[in-house]
């Protein structure tokens, strides 16, 4: 099993699900996005604060599968952990229907920083996460 | 009839609908943002360019009455006009569904203008609306 | 202070604010709507069930009133109460900061049940709301 | 220069736009599943319609590659393609703006279809494909 370093438990909310009944495949991006934040504010890092020093962390790349969908009602949970690639930060997240453990969606996540709209080497986040590599 | 000085047509996209088979209620307050937004942009108003000048219309109330539902792939027209009411640009928007004028939605949305913050007299629209009053 | 009958806190996630650095206005529809239904689900109604079974609750008239505007990683608390007035049942729905209890929105939420696709008189909610009226 | 099969011509609505001031990432998919669709309503093929009768064509993997950010207000089409492999139909996206053909997204969109829940050979789909492959 990964070694997971972060994890937040949420609750489909009806209006995600679309015609099929399901949560729409866009709206797990939502859910890791909301889930990378949740991570960084318990590492004290507020996204928009950020964005006004101009440092802006974005995703580069991103590859999910999708597994078991989730429907209305269904709580899940985000497990993620964390990988440094040369100047990229990749965050492996895995989400996990809570009744069950079933695996919904596996994602990579590559990011990148911007400093003022120009990459960055990702110092700025090295010694915040330097403990989790 | 009213004397609609705006409209703009769009496509219902499947993603908007929700398990009902319905556009999502929410999703409407959209499509109304979007009309508004498109109605200044033609009017030479670049909502992103006001916000980065301290320039913040919002919306202060909006009162949404829900008629014929939507569904997937449906075509619908945005129509709108404008009223002035003490601070206040009041906008008349109404949704038809393209297939048959159908009405689908019927809106009134005030909004107000904040600049740096605090409540304006909105004068910085008036000279553009003005036309429309 | 109203006789709220429920409530629901959440969070505000950073992909609900728009350019504007605060929640879209749309996205507070979300959390009402997410709220009515978390309400429902206590009381035991599942709201995809009701579809399946041809009962549809659905929003006739929405009045929302803007007061403070939410901000990414803000947490409120989502508060509700009910009317019966005709064949409608009407929520009123306010949501708060939770760090200061101001008022973010105000909201007028009239609802119908549909029955097959044809309005009832809402038998099928008398019995569940009885008690709240 | 890939050769692409279909396209389609959308503009950035501003509440998909982030506190980023850029559209968010998530919003790229919605654009892709609705260039999906449309491909798909041109060939004649409705997909609520499809989900009526059983037939649920889902995404089983996706892979973005983020370039170019687009802005409130940009024009963008949405191109692709379609590739076979096994029971997989994998559609080749690639989303460019307008105003210089800069491309900001390149994904890749393995779909394979469910009837009645289970995984198909996706013979419902072969005769109306097999002219793109």
């Amino acid at each position: 099993m990964a070694n997971y370093i972060y994890e937040l438990k949420l609750k489909v909310r009806d209006y995600e699900c679309d015609s099929q009944g399901i949560v729409n495949n866009a709206v797990y991006q939502n859910y890791l996005e909301h889930a990378r934040h949740e991570f960084l504010a318990a590492e004290g890092i507020n996204f928009v604060d950020l964005h006004q020093q101009g440092i802006d962390p974005v995703v580069s790349r991103i590859d999910i599968q999708y597994k078991t969908p989730l429907r209305g009602g269904d709580e899940f949970i985000c497990r993620l952990y964390l990988l440094k690639e040369g100047v990229k930060y990749t965050f492996m997240q895995d989400i996990f229907r809570a009744s069950d453990e079933a695996v919904s969606v596996k994602a990579r996540v590559e990011t990148v920083c911007l400093v003022n709209g120009r990459l960055s080497r990702g110092e700025h986040f090295d010694p915040i996460f330097s403990k989790y590599l």
